[in-house]
């Protein structure tokens, strides 16, 4: 193993997160305007309760526990290991205070700098740290995604940050023809598709061969304008090109627009993004839409979503080596058109539902314990997204990365693609 | 088209649901003690009201509506066909009443019986009346289940029949090897599989390949003795097996064995049927379980639920010509053991759960119009089971049957299979 | 005591009850489409019940028990008397039947005709005879107003018999001047009040004094027309007339008219009635008004409701002998105007809400055990209501009667009085 | 009008505030973990709120608003003043900061000393001073209750302060008789009662006569060890003591104490308060109970809730000068027994609940405009509470003061009196 590379993703995911909350107050970081939506405050907690009880605990001699009240605070879900609060009350928690959150990260990482120069003896526990890491950037994510959606409640509609987006041209949406047969999906440590450093989630595996038809593939996500046309043409008020549960949804729930829109009083629509509300650009992928809403896009466009097995063929095959894309890096977190040709923005600006129900790969084994909770859990209900987003970090997703949302979800930033 | 066959189904399907309704008084027919399990009054006016919407009013000429409301009250979910009656509140419906839905159902076979006589003038209009048939021995089905839900609300637990289930010895588990490879799936008219009469819905094709592992599938399904062992190794008390929204539902619902079991004083397992309630059978298949609590006995039991392909591939090439299995025909409306050995009870006794979430097979495309809504509208979390149960209509189900429900539902006769 | 006059009372009050049950199928017998509309076979057995337990089981030698789960089935809330069904699922109980129901009647009327013949030993017992026919007139009311409430749930508005309000003139609304002073109200034994047969519930007593200020009472109730008139002044578009909760509840309930009222396309209001959907009478009192609505309408009016005790004093001073009112024997079941002059309509036509919130005269002491809980206990968050309504039996009401309901609820025939 | 007097009552009720936020972080000022429960920082805008609105805004020339959006954010229920923030969502606003309140305190406060200085031209503008330094006192109070609520929810536990509270033994309870006929009560201006500063608010006149019968009273609150003995004889598990909606709510909540209590393991109860949990102290005055428990432990004691009016008049007869009491000057903010003897505790330790409804006194008249709505918009569905707790301002209570709440709500500092 190669201990000074962990060291150094250690280190980079740690001050990575730490930048994310900078802009934020102390009071910002407390507020949970919604479940699903947890408080900057417990993702910066929770992911280092995560080093502290998967590697500190077990494997650094001599580690004390920083506070023995954090592990039940700061549990997610991992229920092989006792109770833990209730999810749509951490917001209530105003002590331990962000200075104290602060103090445990330092505690976590002087113990895992320990750990990682002196302890890392076995490849299990160097597996365990890289994971902590990936753990830690998917909260990245999901703080950028949960301090939008708790902001959205606040009248005043305060911006994270200062940045506006830039603008380009989407171009007309093309499609690129992918033949079919037995194909391999999935990851294999020993042949890494592109756009990866490596590691994969254990969801991603084993590798195994599906039998996939002819198709065609959009070119790059839907934009705006085109999401526009669809209301335009009574996209939210008719039945017609919607799952049953998804247009009861729409009924319940008053839906008209992607979640964060707002048509002004002038009739131009705007949108609650990072930067405050600004107006929707009509050339920028479309996102904030659930699955419900995707499925009824493309029955009305007279395509459909592809699978994930299409997705990943195609993008494997088709997409060149993906460049770095519109990932948290460029620090815009909002998509932005792609104004090439041909197979593009695979990865970043927006995930991508696909058709496929989150199930385990043929022959999936969760890791044993706890920490096998991870994936396998939540294979229930839930739709597969493709691809990464502009809040997603840098290296992070790749071809084969199984990200997964409930159906009816709209806080994530996600958009679609086409097939036909 | 062989109308006299068409005449012959017709017949023989109406009088079957009015046979099944004849146990039950005007009082019995109307009450609805949770959302999904409809009045039995409700069932005999919804299948009439779908021959007189999709054949009598657009194809017989002259035909009078029997009364104008009636399509708002018995409509189901037909968006396409405008407003209909709140679902939840149909057990508030003391008129029409059980008479004049009588007089209804007289009504539309009246014009029936015209309009196959003189005016079954295309393919397509021939079509719809066989799926008026197979659409009304769904709810036949249905009509046994939901009564048997409605009455256990009721806490003298009245009895629909007085039948009681013969008993036999279900044998141990064994398993039989299937050789993967690709195989094709699905309905296909040109070569109907065992066990159909060259009738299907669409969502059972189109008729295509998939590409399959090897694999094992147990002999039978998984019996009431071998749940109680689940039961007894703490199956319900501890979040190890389960998926996580699975043991959610098991915490805030107090679940602790199948729908309708009961633990009486004496410590035995007493479970409420169409007889009334009785002792739970050891060696029958167990019934009444959500697909959650499927998967999480299969984990323990260290096996998986099978794909709905692999259950096919398997029924198709190893179960042999399936004999008619315990179904409606029977009467007896309750699973029992199949005493032989090999692969059996397949069709018949319980539904059993696979691990495939309920999605289009490639290149489906529902009919137009509102009869389109009959299955695509509802491929969203839903999970497949296959080949019918205790109360399903003789002949009515087939190798290549999906059926599907909610993960977390119970009051359908559903058991397992297991895999491996 | 009488025992030939509590005989009587008893068949005319069971009979009556039967009487009201006729024009109801068994089917409209058995629904309950909220749950403070218990069905009708449920109060045609719940008034059993309370002979049956009160008075058969502990003082008729030999009485044998009709059937033990009834107890279970048509307790209502005497919780001194164990556990009971649960309220909101009496419209499930298909079975015991219609026909049982009935047999259970004639069951404990064979009993109770034995215990009023032979065994009426004392005036503890022959007081809870009449209690129970007093209970089971209340329950006559209930009948008819659940079932208006039950069948205003089926979009084809069933009617409950054929009769036609009779119309007449309101006149205007004048005003008697009342002297205030210390004053006697309540129940008195030994000095009932005008119109009172010598019975009273416990809860109209003790007789006591209390001090009145000199006040105005209206003559009449208002009226339907008076009602549009707030309606059309932004009476439900406006907070300012409104308690807190009062205007909360119209937010959120979206009322914009009494219940059951309807605003039909070409601007008429309509009311359904027992007689089906029919033109709104501006002359006839408004009824179906909560406590808030007439809190509101009387604020609106520059005007107040007056106390209960204001309303008795004024009645028994100033109502001289009351008339026998439009009360359940005229069979109409809906209020009308009075076209006379002076204080009127005092009792029948409409419950009239006062401002005094329910709770014990002083020195109120409830009757011993279970019986006891018939009234003190719903002590709480109730409004009094004087006069009685059309639903309500000849002779049942008195100027000391106290009825209450919640200040939200609507399906009581409850109309309002001013004072100022 | 004595303007110099005005002035210091201004200064030191804001000082005031501003002393009982300062143990509280800007995390801890943002929690709102229930809907009663405001967060701290909200109470300290709204109640700048309140004078930038009814005094500032059109009294002071040229006053400038400090932010328009901050009449949507902490306006409370004024429906009078537009549309305002949803209550429940106070917790969410990160933004505005607890400096930007500081702020807007301050620029309320320096147009406030502007306009008292130089613009108090009437006595109604030195009446709304004086009513807004009564509503701040009000919400005072309210922020102690509600941090501690708020508090409840953290599993830490916070502690507000480290102040012990001081034991003393209770003595037995003694009753005092109190002589009924017509007496008068309420607040008149021009003969205050003992223990008023002069102000009253509107729902304490007008002054008025009322009747009453001899009656005993308690001579000191329930304590905490009379109620531990009504627990363990019952009081939480029989109905026989309860209103019918009580016991439902015991129940239905699962209450078996009074709110923040619980048994320890070792069979001790502590309690919850601002001093984090402590032992419960069996001579202190119980509190944290509702309307329904206290009824519930009177009636169990063989006693009742005195009427408002039974409390007022013996505690102007009886109660002697009252003594400054254990109101919120002293810092401890928890009751304590009192070691004298004699009608004692009348104000402050706990407030004390009475059997008497909230409504309106004989002509009564809310002042016109958006201040009316202070108080009698809340006239429905609460009950009266009298005296004063230890949360409570020093000299904000006073023996014509009425408190309410709603009969379930147990967050507030409620004990109870008895009588008979």
């Amino acid at each position: 193993m190669d201990v000074q590379a962990i060291e150094g993703a250690y280190e980079a995911t740690r001050t990575q997160t730490e930048r994310l909350a900078a802009p934020l107050s102390a009071e910002d970081q407390g507020i949970q305007a919604m479940d699903d939506a947890s408080p900057t405050k417990w993702h910066r907690a929770h992911t280092s309760w995560f080093f502290e009880t998967f590697l500190l605990q077990p494997s650094l001699p001599g580690y004390q526990v920083f506070d023995p009240m954090f592990a039940f605070l700061f549990n997610s879900y991992y229920v092989g290991l006792g109770e833990r609060h209730t999810r749509s009350n951490r917001g209530f928690i105003s002590r331990p205070s962000v200075s104290e959150v602060r103090a445990y990260r330092e505690h976590v990482d002087s113990g895992m700098q320990k750990l990682l120069e002196n302890h890392l003896d076995t490849e299990a526990l160097a597996d365990l740290a890289i994971l902590g890491c990936h753990h830690e950037q998917q909260h990245q994510e999901l703080l950028l995604m949960d301090i939008k959606a708790n902001f959205a409640w606040n009248p005043v509609e305060p911006a994270y940050h200062d940045v506006a987006t830039p603008h380009a041209d989407a171009g007309p949406l093309t499609w690129t023809s992918v033949d079919g047969g037995i194909v391999e999906v999935g990851f294999d440590q020993a042949q890494p598709t592109p756009a990866g450093d490596g590691f994969a989630f254990d969801n991603e595996g084993p590798r195994h061969e599906v039998l996939l038809r002819d198709y065609e593939l959009a070119d790059r996500p839907v934009t705006n304008g085109e999401w526009l046309e669809f209301m335009q043409d009574g996209g939210y008020s008719s039945p017609s090109h919607w799952l049953s549960h998804g247009w009861g949804t729409v009924e319940a729930q008053g839906w008209t627009a992607p979640e964060y829109w707002r048509q002004e009083e002038d009739g131009r629509w705007t949108v609650f993004t990072h930067a405050g509300r600004v107006d929707v650009d009509l050339d920028a992928p479309v996102q904030h839409v659930s699955f419900v809403e995707a499925d009824a896009y493309a029955h009305w466009a007279g395509a459909r979503l592809p699978t994930e097995h299409e997705w990943e063929h195609a993008a494997v095959t088709h997409g060149g080596a993906p460049s770095s894309g519109n990932t948290a890096g460029r620090g815009i977190f909002a998509p932005t058109a792609d104004p090439s040709t041909g197979m593009r923005q695979l990865l970043g600006d927006v995930w991508e539902w696909t058709a496929s129900p989150y199930t385990a790969y043929p022959g999936f084994v969760p890791a044993p314990g706890a920490v096998g909770e991870y994936n396998g859990k939540f294979m229930l209900d839930q739709y597969v997204l493709r691809g990464g987003c502009s809040l997603t970090p840098d290296r992070h997703t790749r071809l084969t990365y199984r990200n997964f949302f409930p159906a009816l979800t709209r806080w994530q930033a996600s958009g679609l693609p086409l097939a036909r």
